[in-house]
């Protein structure tokens, strides 16, 4: 999943002119698109501080620890996702499994905007977990769950209306979807290409549809 | 995927005792270790060396850099889950279908004798591409192809037995296979249980099963 098409200002004001809010808003961006990105370790404080414009020093000013913003980031980019997965899920112009399908080709379109250089926050640092601070696992783990019961029902609705046989478990089939929608995603970064998720997502669909 | 089941020596002898080759081996195998588990980025030359038992700063008497040492990393490893994958496709005893679910289920369990604190060094370094040196890209990839080519010729062999229904596309369902196999990997190492890999197995053999 790809933070691309979060909505943002268009430039910044110069630093002088931030309040302590806005400050604090732009180093949650800039820690958003590292950590899409490049992941958690290989990101250091001073390069968000010097992509926001803010001194050296001062960001324990803004957050406790690197571990408190890492949770702020893992918090902001899973509630900004399914924000975004229960806009496509609402939209009754299509039916429920199209909606999925939506969700899956925006994903797409928003990476490729990118040219696929930022990948999923939760995914990557899912990978680095063996590197990172254990709090994080939980956190982690849950969003994960948070996607998957929101795209489970979805997919039960898609079940009573008949577009998904009655013998699939959409519980299960939600938890498949994100598990391999993940290995898509990482996929597509490391191929520079939306390749893996079409394959996924095609293949996925092709496979529960009536 | 795991390195865990490498064939590993007993111990080691004390360094005095070891040759250049040896010592090579050894941070080799250090290496692989520490890479499944943390990745590239958060895993320093330092602690591979310490790991050995090797003095710090003899590194480039061995490998010219740790871009060098990455790449035969990844090259080992490659070579290693290929010849595995090849020794569970030519088990006879089974039919193609279940030889495929075999491997799936002997890397659960790989993964499980380490607490599932390893995951596959070809996914981390790929969801870490981000911040590593670019001459990764390529040969990850290719890694992943490798894999990839050698489990659809067994897809098609269990296609032609009546395995799986020839509606299927064995090439896509190969792409499909590791794209979402890697995402389950990912999710075992954050979860530290075995569900993601079964989930994922599960759903895949009971969709292509004929």
């Amino acid at each position: 999943m790809n933070v691309a098409t979060a909505p943002r200002r268009r430039g910044r004001p110069p630093k002088a002119a931030m309040g302590f809010n806005e400050t604090r808003e732009s180093l949650v961006r800039a820690g958003l698109a590292a950590l899409t990105e490049k992941g958690f370790s290989a990101t250091g404080i001073d390069e968000i501080l010097k992509a926001v414009g803010v001194p050296k020093g001062s960001f324990y000013h803004y957050f406790n620890s690197k571990e408190a913003f890492g949770a702020e980031l893992i918090d902001r980019y899973g509630q900004y996702f399914a924000r975004r997965l229960e806009r496509f899920f609402a939209d009754s112009g299509r039916t429920y499994l199209e909606r999925l399908e939506a969700f899956t080709r925006d994903a797409e379109d928003a990476m490729a905007r990118l040219a696929f250089s930022r990948g999923c926050l939760v995914g990557n640092l899912g990978q680095e977990m063996g590197a990172l601070p254990e709090s994080f696992r939980k956190q982690l783990s849950d969003v994960f769950l948070d996607w998957q019961h929101r795209t489970a029902e979805c997919l039960r609705a898609a079940q009573v209306e008949g577009e998904i046989g009655p013998n699939h478990d959409t519980n299960e089939l939600a938890a498949f979807f994100w598990i391999g929608w993940e290995g898509a995603v990482l996929r597509a970064k490391l191929e520079r290409s939306g390749d893996a998720l079409r394959t996924f997502a095609n293949g996925f669909f092709a496979m529960i549809r009536a």
